[in-house]
């Protein structure tokens, strides 16, 4: 079976925008077994979507088109749909009367402009949208399947594999393998060390693919076993993912979907510990990541951006003389920072972070990307230091990432010393 | 003119590599008036870049291929496409000499294979690559136009504006037409909002076109104004701006580039005020996008997630009758927040959030999406209340842009009252 990708929108073929939903779904495809053969990007044209499509057709089994979903009049991609196959569209009214409670739900005036977001051509199956207002479809047309879904990344995500996998799988069973995935997510190594030190491990023989994803600053590996058993296909992933664990050791923090701060959230809560984080150089994301879970307010106390000098002496209790002496940017400093933030905040744990995000402020001796994290609790305080080569948004990431990494081995019971 | 762009490797259609020369060549291509028709991806394979670039020249008057130009067996985009003109490979000396000169210059081993980096299709006009081995060449065909760069993106980014575009601009002197472009940037108004009141804009008439890009949660609206006089494109675009500008009023808080945090910065250095920030639903997102940009500390002076009731009280002086009688979440709570904190870390300028992130944690009352932001400076206290209806990491991303918003719409001195 061959797979045709139809990436739809002005802001493409203008450049405003870099389609990166053709990798995603061309990933997701080839780990399953199943050729993309072209990706294609058109824009919000009637004729000219009409005529690719068709095209695109003569030589693969089924195309999926994303964009031009939207209420707007520039979003015409289900009526070409329509047009190209001379189907008329039809008002689908469960999808209408769940589009005007969304609506009245979230105190939106209604405009009829948005029912033609509830418009499909005849024949079409409906793909629901679990996160955003515009349904896709899957329309079977001679023997081959066509998809419509939003071109919104966030729900490309979520709808390929909750929608279109499953009707892809009823209609060509004969390409189906039973297949099972382990996303294994990594912080600590490049990509170039995590492809070295899986080298060794014979994935084609296992009946294993394996896919290397580097999703800043982390590294995914997922593998995805396939064969006709199920049982066998589970008992050769289960070999990949031993292979690959032994490997790769403590740079694993996650086997599955769930990222760092997901792991912390549930591992504070089960052991029934609080946390509060003083940050300097991060400015805020240490604490915006721990908020991004539902319920961390029952071990998240609180969170202080001490960015001046000031504000670390004052509410954190640093003394002067050790910011006079080490500097504010120094193994001192951060190690005080988290022993100040936990005991101000009354919590079990103190996590901290100062160093220089840049691009201004290094110097010979502590350069740009010069970042030490520290983590308090009642017998004693570990700091790491690190020396990071990023512009600033992303030497604010990675030092984030690094402070919760720090916090995840350690409530993993994993030995901690400074470093 | 029209423009077809052909991306070419397995790397592509497999998903390990997101292409992002299309979406940098449409860009470059767009702003000069010369629209791409189309984008395409395709592997290293003889017969499918034949075929489909042949597909492209029937409806493109020119074709900017990249990538498959590397020294080993699996990459054949030269010897397919002078195969699909039925054209020979032809050795050009002056090519091999400069590649052997760089070989022994950087002390690599020559091997013959390297050779095949110096052949061309007869009749190529080659484009020289000053960062990399592999050269380009442009190839006429039929009164059309293929170009072929090497697909490392360091090297497509100096081949295109270097080798490209001065033989487009020879080939096709009569399609350059003057280009100019604003973006603007708006907050508080959805998309389908956005394109009501700009409906009655006849921008086809000022030669203008325009689109609208949602970037969560902000809306821009890029308007492109093409023209064989470029005085007469630059008026053009100023009409259309303006109309634009009295249609959406205070809803715009960019002309060009420029994000929020970045606008704020600069009104606060320029007025010389500080800031300090008082978190509760935004969870640390306010501060982390103001230290986002750099020289950020000039201005601000710390953050205070007070995630709990208790460092709400401890460190902002809210009264616990207040939180008792009114609520965490409430316009009073947010108000002396943005009072507390100003107060304790002695700044110009306070700016708080307080509310329901969600999912869990509404009430009838209260309901999920409940947001309060206030701004206190020496004078007085403005407070906004708002009734979002995203999921978490929305509702976060939302209310922090309302707080800087109210904040960007306070330094540009507009009118602020309670809502």
């Amino acid at each position: 079976m061959k797979i045709g990708i139809l990436t739809i929108g002005n802001e493409l073929i203008n450049g405003r925008i870099a389609d990166t939903n053709s990798s995603f779904i061309a990933r997701e495809m080839n780990l399953r077994g199943w050729p993309v053969e072209i990706m294609m990007s058109v824009g919000d044209d009637f004729d000219t979507i009409k005529t690719r499509l068709h095209y695109l057709l003569t030589f693969t089994d089924a195309v999926i088109c994303t964009g031009g979903l939207g209420p707007t009049a520039d979003d015409i991609t289900t009526a070409a749909v329509a047009k190209a196959f001379g189907l008329p569209l039809l008002m689908n009214d469960a999808v209408l009367t769940d589009l005007k409670e969304k609506f009245a739900r979230y105190h939106l005036r209604w405009t009829d402009n948005n029912a033609k977001q509830a418009m499909f051509p005849q024949g079409a199956q409906v793909i629901a949208n679990p996160v955003g207002s515009a349904a896709g479809f899957a329309l079977p047309v001679k023997n081959k399947l066509v998809f419509v879904i939003p071109g919104v990344p966030s729900e490309t995500r979520r709808m390929l594999p909750e929608g279109v996998l499953p009707v892809l799988h009823r209609y060509f069973p004969q390409a189906v393998a039973h297949t099972t995935k382990q996303t294994i997510k990594t912080f600590g190594l490049s990509e170039a060390a995590v492809d070295e030190r899986l080298a060794d491990i014979h994935f084609g023989a296992l009946g294993v693919s394996v896919g290397f994803y580097p999703v800043f600053p982390e590294n995914h590996v997922v593998l995805i076993a396939s064969d006709p058993d199920a049982a066998q296909a589970q008992k050769n992933l289960q070999k990949a993912v031993d292979e690959v664990s032994a490997r790769l050791g403590d740079c694993i923090f996650s086997y599955g979907e769930s990222g760092l701060e997901e792991m912390i959230g549930a591992s504070l809560a089960e052991k029934k510990l609080t946390l509060s984080v003083a940050e300097s150089c991060t400015g805020g994301l240490i604490a915006n990541r721990l908020t991004d879970i539902s319920g961390s307010s029952v071990y998240f106390e609180r969170g202080l951006v001490t960015y001046s000098n000031e504000s670390k002496i004052q509410l954190l209790g640093v003394p002067s003389d050790i910011i006079e002496k080490h500097g504010a940017v120094s193994k001192e400093t951060a190690r005080r920072m988290a022993e100040g933030v936990r005991k101000l905040a009354g919590t079990d744990l103190g996590l901290s972070s100062t160093g220089i995000a840049g691009p201004t402020g290094g110097s010979p001796e502590k350069p740009v990307g010069t970042v030490y994290v520290a983590l308090a609790d009642t017998n004693r305080t570990i700091c790491r230091h690190f020396a990071f080569r990023w512009d600033r948004i992303r030497n604010k990431q990675v030092s984030t990432e690094a402070a919760l990494m720090m916090l995840h081995q350690y409530l993993q019971g994993k030995t901690q010393h400074d470093e």
